[in-house]
Formats: C-alpha cells, structure tokens, sequence
C-alpha cells in the first residue's frame, strides 16, 4: 500500500520537476532570447535554468534515494554512492550557474552578491558544499565510528531540507527579480501581467509545489528505509572496494 | 535533558523572533520614512512588518505551542485554545497587512496581485485562513470523530508547515524587490550595497534562519508532546463548556 502510494507519488513529482524545468527553459527561450556562453544576457539566461535543474530539481531527487522501495533491502552502499552522485551533478548544474551570473556579471561590470536572492543562493550553495563534503567524509569514507554517524545523521537531514529551502526562496526570489528588470521598460510592464509575467510566475509556483512536496516525501515515515542491522549501517566504501 | 535543551533553544528563537520584528521595524523607521495609515508610502511601509510580524513571528511561536512541556500533562484543551487564539492574533496581523499594502496600491493606481511576490503571499494567507478555519472546526468543534480528526491531523501539520515556508520565500522575496525598488535612483543604489541594504539583506537572512529553526523545532521526536489517551485527545470544546 504504502509502496504503491509512494511510486505514483513519485511519478507525480518527477513529472512536476520536469515541467519547472522545462518551464524554465521555454520561459527564457520565448521571451528571453535564448542561450550563449559569451558574457551577454544570453549567457545569464543559462543562470535560472542550471540553478532550478541544480538546486532544486536534481537536488530533491538526489535526496529522495533511500525513499526507494528496492534500496531498503540489501546492501546500502550503492543507494549511498548513488545518493553522492546525483548530488554532485546537482552541485557540477548549480556550480555552473553561477559561473554564468558571475561572468554575465564580470563582462557587464554588474556589482556581485548584492541582493537578498544573491545572499540567500550563495549560503544554499556553501551549505550544499559542506554538507556533501562532510556527507561524503563521515557517511561514504570509512573511518567514521557509528556513534560519530548516528550523531550527525539528523543534522545531515537536517541541513538537507534547510538548503532546498534556502534554495527555493532564493529561486523565487530570482524570477521575482528578472521579471521586474526585464519588462521594467517593455510596452506591457509586469504591473500589467503580459503573458511572459504570468508564465513565469506559474513557473514559480511550480517550483514551490514542487520543493514542499519532496519535503513531504522526505517526511512520510512510512516511506523511510526501515533502519537496518548495524553491521549493513556502517558498511563504508573502502571495506567493499577491499 | 530533552526538555531543558528546548528551554534553551525556544529562548534563541524567541529573542531571534524579536531581532526580526524590530530589525523590521528600525528599516522602515530609520531609512523608509516611518509609519501611517493615509494611503502613501507611509502607509505602504507598514505592509513589511505587520507581514512578518503575522506569518512569520506570531505563526512560528503559535505553531509550537504544544512543544511546551507544560502542554504535555492534563487536558489539551487549554493548548489548543491557545494554539488557536495564537495563530487569530497572527492571522489578524496578516490581514491587517494586507490591507496597508492593497490600500497604498488603491490610492496610487497602481496594480494588485501581479508579482510573484504577492501570488506567494497571498496563496499563503489563503491557505492560512483555510487551515484556520478547518483547524477550528475539526479538532475545536466537537462533532468531528477521532477517525477524522487521526486522518486530518498530518494533513494539518503538513499545511501548517508549508504554509510558513510559504510566507517566508514571499517576505524575502519582498524585501528584494522593495530595496530595488527603493535604491532604483538613489545615491547609493542597491548594487553599492549602502548601509540600508546591507541592513535588511541581513534581516532577510534571519528571518530565513528563524523559519528554519522554527521548522527543527517543529521535527524534533523528543520535543513533540506524547499522544494522550483517546478521551483526552478527543476532548471538544463544547463539552468543556458545559
């Protein structure tokens, strides 16, 4: 039942990270010119799309692994190295996004990290940095003791739901800002809700519904790995690769 | 241990509630021209504070009423009748905070409900007032079984939770676009980070932490109030009047 509940449920989600992705592109292929790497505004264009498939959408689906019926039985080790992995390829997307910003930022002697969004993307992506740093050293390495995992297991969770968050807020804060700089001039202002406003706007919403909802799933207790024996619990990287 | 540790802790988050709240305050006093409530900016300016004030402060210190251990022992009723009344005060805040904002935009001609900013903050105090009123009704009310009320309960946490992640992506969201709207001819605009912006950038990020926080607190196992019996969880407010 809760199996089944969770599989449809997650067939939801992956369809809704999806769309905000694809939201996200066709929003600043449209309206926005499209995509470069040349320092232009083409370039920025890149910013919102890697840091919502990044920090939101491969971010929440890296952390939903051990919700996966089929990685509560057996060995742990590979829902861990597949729960590092896709994390990396959500912090290699966000990393990459703000490579686009900061050189947009360069090429046009636009100040960095100024706003509030700045303030709050660039905390999410330093957290995100320990946190897989420090995920990688005490959980994947083998030379944490288990008094050592258990302790920083929650605090794991912990600042994993705050950096999707932190994430979240500072996407939202994003649109919020682009729309008000983009159509600031235009012949229909955003006051007037043109149809790219209210595109975009959908948009973000979207990515709200979609943050709140993985944290649901993170949450079900009824979709969490039954806790296992703690011989499996401490298996690390190098005693298998051993 | 458990319950000296939320002592401590509910301390911090009380004095970092009221850090955000008068931060709030000293912005809109010292940089935006104070307060009052004639339909100019004056008026507009109180919009910022009574919203944090209502979906943040009063929210997050009304939604752990029943982390207090005093709530753990006797009737519930008393606490919910608090819970209650709490998140009244903080609701009544809200609306009154809407009002500033929807009266500044009457007086000027000038639009409603059209960022993304106000779609979040209004679909948050929406959902507030629905959770408000089905809270009230189902576990106040006496009509409603323990069968329905075991059903709703989890459904009533989660909106309670998202419905202040919510408010706090639409507060930060807010204040990013209020400081460019501000600075946008000023002196020292934005992007030269003046002492202004640096000031509610920084009352951004607490209000950030204390949502944060206020989530944690929400989470921790021993910190939740242990299930009473039937009788005394299904204990209506009707019967305790008569």
């Amino acid at each position: 039942m809760a199996r089944g509940q969770f599989y449809v449920f997650s067939l939801g989600l992956g369809t809704l990270g999806s769309l905000c992705l694809l939201f996200m592109i066709y929003w600043v292929q449209h309206w926005r010119g499209g995509f470069a790497w040349d320092g232009t505004v083409l370039m920025f264009n890149w910013h919102p799309v890697l840091m919502v498939a990044g920090m939101v959408v491969f971010y929440g689906a890296a952390s939903l692994v051990y919700r996966l019926p089929q990685s509560w039985v057996g060995s742990k080790l590979p829902w861990k190295l597949l729960h590092a992995a896709l994390h990396l390829v959500a912090f290699t997307l966000a990393v990459l996004g703000l490579v686009a910003v900061f050189s947009f930022h360069h090429h046009n002697r636009i100040a960095h990290l100024y706003s509030l969004h700045s303030w709050l993307g660039i905390v999410a992506v330093a957290l995100f940095a320990g946190q897989w740093l420090l995920g990688f050293s005490v959980f994947l390495l083998p030379w944490a003791s288990l008094g050592l995992r258990s302790l920083l297991k929650p605090v794991h969770v912990f600042f994993g739901a705050t950096i999707l968050i932190l994430s979240m807020a500072s996407v939202l804060s994003g649109i919020n800002e682009k729309l008000f700089f983009s159509l600031k001039n235009a012949t229909a202002p955003y006051s007037s809700l043109p149809p790219e406003a209210c595109f975009a706007n959908l948009t973000g919403m979207l990515v709200a519904v979609f943050v709140v909802l993985v944290l649901y799933v993170l949450l079900v207790s009824s979709w969490k790995r039954p806790e296992p024996g703690l011989l499996t619990d401490r298996q690390p990287l190098l005693h298998e690769a051993e």
